[in-house]
């Protein structure tokens, strides 16, 4: 199978958005962006053996691939729309290659985006997607607008995929409600209907992909801000809640790959109910740091390094 | 240096486009699309080792990975503007990083394009660009559009960057231009002044990329139609001309990496005047299959996968 008959066969039909004049098998993709909107662009790249276990099912590969890009959207307050995939295989297997169009398939078609045009190459493999989706112009969530007194908000359950990988790996023992975490981190949801829902109410917002802490950090230091939380109020699922040990309050605050949003929001606000939990867990201050509710500074890797920003 | 460092130093100051409403470092960028044009993407992937040799400059491996994306535009007749940029790297060798962005950066001012995001990871060197062109609604240019009667036409001396390749490589030895063949491999030039003028002119356009014969063959079977091609007529650069031996027709036919474009047009139309050379090398044919003027068909590595489509 040659790489156009293998483009033919698993990827030109994963076709769910609106606004597709000409898709995969030209040069190049012709998209309409409707009148009034910005176009919101996102890349996110996943190596095997670093970003995924090696023995990861194609399926979950093709998911977590498309995935992490629509979170990056979500966090932007942005409708999905098209993708381009840039996709990097040591051999052409069917059934692999099967698999993981049906993982990219079954969420495309979740998210309503469509796959619009791509490159397949020979090499150790790497997954490169790149999504597009579209705001009304001027209403994108972005990371510098935090300001003291936003209340700081994290949606559903961090650390629970960290917990997932550590299961996967054995690293951990299987407790009650263990697949649930495999799943977090194996099918992570992107919170499309909360990045849409927060548009006019949050006042900075960012996904979490490389832990609490770091994430918000980068909300921080774009908005030239300090935050103090309050990690009593910091919500852990009933399933990590049943793994006892300290690497649970570890990955709860650092573990990544959770695609949850943090966001800030002013007080006066009327946070969107998606059905999706969402919780509280500090309040941003006008001075620099991150600090718990006793004053003392929480070491947060990757922050400091943002120190100087914003 | 981490990733958010090494983003930071090389690659957020790659801006020549207008409309980036917000670039660089956020979880996507925020776009603004001219009223009244259409977005064009295209994707390209670079592998070490397989798209380009190992020893390649950094500088040319930034600039390459660009102009092939650049060069995608160009056939699509759409002006540049925006790329993201996937970068999977062993290590943060800041010679190779500094190398990296310059011929990226030097390429981009020249094309008037900006950087707006990407993602940085550890693995095998690869590098995957998305770029971002416009063109004003329905004047894309396709593969499909060849009609029977079309002139056949390339722009300026395919086969030059293939034996550019092999002077690199030593599989050839040096000859009086062997340095323009050289540069034709690792600098190529995307057709951008070209891909414009031949707006409202092409009834069909394609890069060449894989090899003349195979990159008309996929404007041949998009359009649904055959060609006589005058092999006499094949443009032979100077350089090439004075490489002996049958490996120079071979390169000219089929071999890769020229990034001119080749494209089809009636008669009628007068060719845009850019500089660059254009020669006639075929007529479009209502039958399928591709023919030398003396009736015999040529194989055409490629091509015959695809010729049940369109």
């Amino acid at each position: 199978m040659n790489e156009f008959e293998l483009i033919e066969r698993f990827f030109t039909h994963i076709h769910h958005a609106a606004g597709v004049v000409l898709g995969v098998g030209d040069d190049g993709a012709v998209l309409d962006v409707p009148v009034g909107e910005q176009l919101v662009v996102v890349m996110d790249t996943q190596v095997a053996g670093r970003h995924f276990p090696l023995d990861t099912s194609p399926f979950d590969i093709g998911w977590r691939a498309l995935a992490t890009n629509l979170s990056d959207l979500a966090a932007m307050g942005a409708t999905p729309r098209w993708f381009t995939l840039a996709l990097t295989l040591p051999e052409a297997d069917e059934a692999w290659l099967s698999g993981f169009a049906e993982g990219l398939s079954v969420l495309a078609a979740q998210a309503g985006v469509s796959l619009v045009g791509g490159d397949t190459t020979r090499g150790p493999l790497t997954i490169t997607i790149q999504a597009e989706g579209t705001v009304p112009a001027g209403q994108a969530l972005r990371r510098s607008g935090a300001r003291p007194g936003d209340g700081i908000y994290v949606s559903g359950y961090p650390g629970d995929a960290a917990a997932g990988l550590a299961l996967h790996q054995g690293r951990l023992a299987r407790a009650t409600g263990s697949d649930s975490l495999l799943e977090r981190f194996f099918r992570p949801e992107p919170r499309l209907a909360l990045g849409l829902a927060l548009r006019g109410k949050a006042s900075a917002c960012i996904d979490v992909s490389d832990g609490l802490l770091q994430d918000l950090g980068h909300i921080l230091a774009a908005s030239g801000v300090g935050a103090v939380l309050d990690l009593e109020a910091l919500p852990v699922s009933a399933a990590l809640a049943a793994i006892t040990g300290e690497d649970a309050r570890s990955w709860l605050l650092s573990g990544g790959d959770d695609y949850e949003l943090c966001f800030t929001a002013p007080d006066a606000v009327v946070l969107p109910d998606t059905g999706l939990p969402l919780t509280r867990i500090g309040t941003v201050q006008a001075s620099a740091g991150l600090y718990d509710s006793a004053g003392n500074t929480l070491e947060v890797a990757g922050y400091q390094h943002f120190g100087g920003a914003g």
